[in-house]
């Protein structure tokens, strides 16, 4: 058994291998390549997916899952080979149902996609980014015919993101959270909103980044192990535990985005260094899912970043980096402005109280196109008909509606539903959190994050992909997803910001 | 024919994504790469390697490669798919000389031996590095055995950069070489060296970056289809022909380094993105051998760069820059300054007068330790001894002596002699063009690259790798690699700024 296993991890640390590669590849693509470079980039994608496919698809791997799948018994239950065997069989046969051909084409079609996609946005132009979008479709739709039978035809494409999760759990889960969250947005509309025009002045982008840079390193971000760079659309990638970076973008007219978004990206940069490195070169040295991931981006942004207790600590900081912009704003009234609610367009861009209404209109178009209710070149009006209902806001054009995401472009369907959950959990690991460590919020207060890092790693992180998401989020909050937490938090911090 | 030929070529288009992606991986490793990242690194190139040599060596490629080979009566002399045929079969016949886990044990020894060789290098500590390097020349002469029977045990590791070059002529060249550059030494040796004490001055860093990259930009260097970074030790690395990066080093205390250093890698670039893009993704998209990559960059950096007619246009333009350090130094003083010979330990700053003095000190040692008669441990006392002999110094520590390079580090042996090959290829190339282009002088003078860029595109890059290198040499030139026109060069040159 011991050297099947010892098989298993070679063959496994190969994979691995060519998926980092993939991410160096992927992370180069997205801050520095050279226009010149894209046609070839596609095609080394291509190879690099097709070839990691095949190798963890082969039969040798199949026949070691096999044989070593009833010794498990033997093993210590959770413990690291008792998970990797049991992660590599359920990736095994999904990925065995798929064949490399489509996952070739996939990858060659979405590259393509994704620099169509970037000058349609830029000259906001449906009808060019079009055809490669039914492209994607009818591949994602593909797809799911591979997992036949299914409850939902949108199930194999969620689990690609949230294991185990049901688009009739998801359904649930929304159609409590969604009167919540619109009863409380009328509530604030009612209000008058603070003041955010501080926020918009001259802020020059350097010391914006020097800023964020500050921040994330106090939050604990390893710097011998990451590094940040600009991109157009912010991400996060690691290609081990060791090597996990994130991007930011500026906005020199604009305080929030780069500041927020680098604390957003930091926090699931830390989540990848925080996985044990025992775990490395193997499927389970990453994040469990993406709405854990999310989770731990939205903590570290909005329950943390957002908060009075943040800012007590840092806004004399700020301050200090910009006395002409800040010096005449009071922390009561930037800790307001930074907290004000506003139907927007954009949703990365979006506050804490309409975030989840940007979503839920994602899901349902993304539903309708694959159930096949709504068809590509119907897609603008669709979104911006839901635009109005939702948020009551008609975009003024496709680049700030249906064009504004990255993630179509990369044929990701199935992961925005995992933002809105990333928010809930958040909710309820902070739940947790407190009851655990009492003096959390004095410890922000003061420019101490140790304790809720170290929480994070010891609690969630570390375990990198051992467990399954849903029996991780269970274990951490005792609950599975629900959305009464983040309405909890979302009322008690509004109610006192808007008085309401 | 016609599908067997598609079958060759879609399985050598996945080696090249192969071999490209492994380029884009080491690029990263190092420029941008954060420490943690180097275990990780070295596994994920460990295992591209392997796998492109699998593949490259594959029972089907060989069963093609014999099909094909009658058939290329068939095809047009010279034509792509001829030279393919006939490129891939010598490389083929190679290659399955040695077993993959070689190739995989190799990649793993040296992507490590590069990180201890930074440190060793730091610190001056040979020790540190001795055992990395054991391991290598270990390697080396296991490599060498593969291709037994041979001439000389050097012969297959010059293969490897310049294919069909024997260890016997080199020794042939260089002995050719050598008493006319000693004379010449000894000559200028007697002579009153001009003053070249403004190089050393405070020369900030963007200022010289921003220098080099405006005469790169004239020289055709396409920024669309490239980029310029920073690294310890320059290169160039180009992925296909849209992507073609350069790196440089930047001596804020002295202006020559980064000067001529991005002329030099800018030669390179340009020769990889001077190849017709329809050999992308065949093994014939990129230069013909080191020797002809180092032509290309020593007549760059030397014969234009070194150059009257080049400072009558740029002079002005520096000393614009540099107003407080250069405005007064004359055109003439420091055209005769940047061309001061001087017997010197780093190979990288040496004058065109003694560099290949550097090579064949090299070339002897590498020779040695192949043959047996030197041992690692004996290389630095072998080294210092050769240094006094060849230029009468002796290294004050190893960093200036035997860690000074890079390439042992990463297994390069044979690369160094393309080094002096290069300088002369350069010299014989450049009588070429002057017989082509009477103009040069005063079109280089006036800022005009455009003649001389097109002339080496068209008789030299767009060919990328469809000739042997010695045959395209014998093309270009009308000779085999010869001293003479560098000799003549230097002597020319050097007379009128010594007076000799």
């Amino acid at each position: 058994m011991v050297k099947k296993l010892d098989q298993l991890k070679t063959l496994l640390g190969e994979v691995v291998d060519l998926k980092s590669a993939q991410g160096v590849l992927g992370w180069d693509q997205e801050t520095l390549m050279p226009p010149g470079g894209a046609e070839g980039r596609g095609y080394q994608l291509g190879t690099l997916a097709k070839i990691a496919h095949e190798k963890f698809t082969s039969d040798e791997v199949g026949q070691l899952l096999d044989d070593l799948e009833p010794l498990t018994s033997q093993l210590l239950a959770d413990s690291d080979d008792d998970c990797l065997i049991r992660y590599s069989l359920r990736e095994y046969r999904k990925l065995k149902r798929v064949p490399a051909a489509f996952v070739e084409e996939d990858t060659r079609v979405t590259s393509n996609a994704y620099s169509v996609w970037e000058k349609a946005k830029a000259t906001s132009d449906f009808a060019r980014f079009q055809p490669e979008l039914e492209k994607i479709v009818a591949l994602r739709r593909q797809y799911a015919s591979f997992f036949q039978p299914y409850e939902h035809v949108y199930d194999p494409l969620l689990d690609d993101y949230e294991t185990g999760l049901k688009t009739a759990e998801v359904k649930n889960i929304f159609n409590a959270l969604r009167p919540q969250q619109v009863a409380l947005l009328q509530a604030i509309a009612e209000k008058p909103a603070p003041d955010d025009s501080f926020l918009k002045a001259n802020y020059p982008e350097q010391l914006q980044l020097n800023f964020g840079k500050e921040v994330i390193t106090r939050f604990g971000f390893d710097w011998q192990r990451g590094r940040e760079d600009l991109s157009v659309h912010p991400f996060t990638t690691g290609f081990n535990t060791g090597d996990v970076r994130i991007t930011t973008r500026v906005d020199p007219q604009q305080l929030d985005m780069a500041m927020f978004g680098t604390m957003h990206e930091a926090g699931h940069a830390m989540y990848e260094q925080g996985v044990d490195p025992a775990l490395n070169r193997t499927p389970l040295a990453s994040g469990a899912s993406m709405a854990l991931h999310e989770s731990q981006s939205r903590l570290w942004e909005n329950l943390v970043g957002r908060s009075r207790p943040f800012w007590s600590f840092f806004y004399p900081r700020l301050q200090q980096l910009f006395p002409s912009q800040l010096g005449n704003v009071s922390q009561e009234s930037f800790y307001r402005g930074i907290n004000r609610v506003e139907r927007s367009l954009i949703r990365t861009e979006a506050d804490e109280a309409t975030y989840n209404l940007h979503i839920m209109l994602r899901l349902e178009l993304e539903i309708a196109l694959m159930e096949g209710s709504l068809e590509v070149k119907d897609l603008p009006e669709a979104w911006n008909s839901r635009m109005k209902e939702y948020l009551g806001l008609t975009p003024p054009d496709n680049a700030r509606g249906v064009l504004q995401d990255v993630h179509w472009s990369m044929g990701s369907f199935g992961y925005f539903a995992t933002y809105a959950l990333g928010n809930l959990v958040s909710a309820q690991i902070w739940e947790a959190i407190n009851a655990d460590l009492p003096g959390l919020e004095k410890n922000i207060s003061e420019g101490e994050f140790k304790p809720l890092l170290s929480w994070l790693h010891e609690k969630i992180h570390r375990h990198g992909s051992k467990f399954e998401p849903q029996d991780l989020i269970r274990k951490v909050t005792g609950t599975g997803i629900t959305p009464e937490p983040y309405i909890r938090y979302l009322t008690v911090k509004y109610s006192e910001i808007y008085h309401l």
